[in-house]
């Protein structure tokens, strides 16, 4: 095998409490790529189209994370990389997250998997690193394994794959507006108080346990983000009213997705995934936001071959 | 039925990161109380053994949770209440929270079960109020559900039971010195460092997970306490020896016992946990510490009624 085509999931960071440490993959929104083997050393990315990125190796994310790889594999030769984006870059879906884990994912597959998918999560950090100045794993690691993710740990890195109901369906809107994860983070404060992070653990625990027991209401009642919301949502153009017409519509949860300014709900079934799709639509509408929806189902294999 | 004589266990609390919303349930520790009904209005306590604590109803626990329950039922007539503490008050393993517990659970059996578990959470806080100032909930609740308990909220109150591998063993060292809840909140500070909060909801996240997985490593990983134990644990002699004492005697993860002074440690298998329990004995007998030390399983059950 020399060539492989395949599909980066779009993933959604934090989903409300789980700041910094929970992600999950999607299913309707994602890149593509090609990878191939070549006799020349290093990573060449070659094509680069959909969006407007640099694609010297050492400016990509996919190049900097298939580096990391290389620099830890005995395999001689290069890889060269087509790089078809779908995710706009910068709305806080895992735009970076995708180009990174696809990449290494690809390498790994091409080279006969050498490596783990946690040890996969590590090189695609860097490419993380490259984009935000924060190597976090909130994004690749759900993009890598599929499904909800926790990162229990960065130090050392420790993935847990969290189990999920059928059901969960998951709306994604995007405000045409970009913020940088690099200016997103800038804004928080670095100490919270100890009244929210009791709440916020609360909360995390809340979902875990809702999740592993298949509790719609509780996965609802735990997605809050007493922390870090409060303060990024300023810079996100509706969204008070986008999340609390995502929760009229029948939405168990709405949240930021990942540094924003794209906005998530999760919904029991497809059909209010849709309805809440409809109402936000509507929203920045009204409102005159151009805007992408997305309505997925949570993608349980992460990153797949195509044809 | 206008008697019960109930077996109340002792608790452990926070379970390292979890502060103020995760608890567990023994099984080889606990109060015994007598409740009886009665035609005179109110509380009474009239025996209290083992322990030196007021019996005027207002000042204790058992009956200010107690009236807490009577005010918002049509009962008429009262409960006399025996209290025979085998749990030491101040020891931070659940005491008042036993008596608050013991007290409402057997007067809701008398009454013929009119409150839901969950209510009777909410009125036995109030005993927790009196003893500490604070209604938390992370005491009475496995007190009351058995086994673990996760506090999502507190407000509103949302407790979620947690399941748990049938092998896990806790050991308790109670050091033979007090400390008091009240006091030992004050010690901390009212913010924390946000790096700490998202490393602690991970251990959170990680710890739930690990419970439902029956996954006793991830247990393990998951206990750890950046942000409460630091400052509390300053106030335990010896807490840095028993806690590395414990891990090296085969424990998957140590801490505080609720606010103290009491260390746990969480183990696979009663043989180990047998050995912890040992190791730490030695280490408060080279350094002079008096102590109690418990070894128990998790109690699934919580309080129970006796002969």
């Amino acid at each position: 095998m020399e060539t492989l085509k395949i599909f980066c999931p779009a993933t959604i960071a934090n989903v409300s409490c789980g700041f910094d440490v929970l992600g999950l993959a999607l299913d309707a929104v994602g890149d593509e790529m090609v990878v191939r083997k070549s006799a020349k050393k290093g990573i060449s990315i070659t094509k680069l189209e959909g969006q407007n990125l640099p694609t010297e190796t050492h400016l990509n994310v996919a190049g900097v994370a298939g580096m990391a790889l290389l620099e830890q594999s005995d395999y001689q030769g290069g890889f060269e990389i087509e790089i078809y984006k779908k995710i706009k870059a910068g709305s806080g879906i895992g735009s970076s997250a995708a180009s990174s884990a696809g990449a290494v994912w690809a390498m790994n597959e091409l080279l006969g998997k050498p490596f783990t998918t946690a040890k996969l999560v590590e090189f695609a950090m860097e490419g993380e690193r490259l984009a935000s100045g924060v190597a976090h794993a909130d994004n690749v690691a759900p993009a890598l394994f599929g499904g909800f993710t926790l990162v229990r740990s960065y130090h050392p890195l420790d993935i847990v794959e969290i189990p999920f109901p059928s059901e969960l369906f998951a709306t994604v809107i995007h405000p045409q507006i970009e913020v940088k994860t690099a200016d997103s983070r800038k804004i928080l404060k670095t100490s919270i108080r100890l009244q929210d992070g009791i709440k916020q653990w609360g909360n995390v625990g809340g979902l875990i346990a809702g999740l592993f027991l298949e509790d719609y209401a509780l996965i609802g009642r735990s997605l809050h983000d007493h922390i870090v919301e409060p303060i990024r949502s300023i810079l996100i153009p509706g969204f008070d009213d986008i999340k609390s017409g995502a929760l009229s519509a029948g939405a168990l949860g709405s949240g930021i997705s990942g540094s924003g300014p794209s906005i998530f709900a999760l919904s029991q079934g497809e059909e209010t995934a849709q309805n809440v799709g409809e109402t936000m639509k509507k929203i920045y509408q009204d409102i005159g936001v151009d805007y992408d929806v997305h309505v997925s189902k949570i993608n349980r294999e992460g990153i797949k071959i195509l044809d």
